[in-house]
């Protein structure tokens, strides 16, 4: 009989090994925004997570295989997150995240531009992205398209526009 | 400047308005295995959901709009949940889940049939299958083809597999 709380299940084994949702908020933030550190995570965080829950958290993905870590060599005690092979897969559940996200919740503007585009270009730039999340964090060749570049450049596209209607605006 | 634990990210917002493990695998129950009343949802949960969790999730995706409920006809006082057309959309997310979990996770033998299945059978199933959920909770016409019943009796087949296999074993 299976255990409350338990079974064999793909997508109950999948949400019990993502666990909640600052674990997944904290992979999409080393994902798409290549932070690497405690330190950047937590300044820069879009939902101003706290600093305890993201100490957990980076804690908790490191024990079940999606991140790992090394010390930063400029500060040994400071450690350089990387995603794994599993964390960098999550790449197609994000993109459907994102694509949800879009159509059945009110995103702002410049944070739904990077959904669009994956959503758009679906599992090819899914596959391109992957490849290289492998090349910045699992050390594989660098491949010659950049999406990492691509996303953010639309992302600032976006921030630039929002905040010159809002200086035409004001 | 936001404040914390919102932001306009469409991921985040997913992840807000989907809330923990819990709702989804009460999604993925009336999704893929049509349990369509509180009883049903707790009788046969496989992770032995609590009753206080499954109600409260019940009126959580209900008031969110992930599902919609209308009296038993039989027993007015009992409900009788669907999956609105946001909730069908989820098809690909928890398709997507299935299939990680199915690669980097240890799911049983017969509860990853399912998930193989719609991962084999990519966008062009998932399709299938919406239309067919269209036709069990939002009324519209029946499809020709029951992906339901197709992966029903995959699961059902592994099942029998797997019972005899222990047969021969015990």
């Amino acid at each position: 009989m299976p255990q409350t709380g338990r079974s064999g299940c793909p997508i109950n084994l999948t949400l019990e090994q993502l666990g909640d949702r600052w674990s997944l908020i904290v992979i999409r933030d080393i994902m798409f925004g290549n932070r690497r550190s405690y330190g950047a995570l937590l300044a820069h965080s879009e939902e101003g997570i706290a600093s305890n829950i993201l100490a957990d958290r980076l804690k908790r993905l490191t024990a079940s295989g999606l991140l790992s870590r090394r010390p930063d060599p400029k500060h040994k005690q400071k450690g350089i997150y990387s995603l794994t092979e599993a964390a960098i897969q999550l790449v197609p559940l994000l993109a459907h995240m994102g694509a949800w996200g879009c159509r059945h919740t009110e995103p702002s503007e410049e944070l739904s531009v990077r959904a669009e585009l994956l959503d758009k270009g679906g599992p090819p730039l899914w596959e391109a992205f992957m490849d290289e999340l492998r090349y910045l964090h699992l050390d594989a060749p660098r491949p010659k398209r950049s999406v990492f570049q691509e996303l953010q450049a639309a992302y600032e596209a976006a921030v630039e526009k929002a905040s010159r209607r809002q200086r035409e605006e004001g």
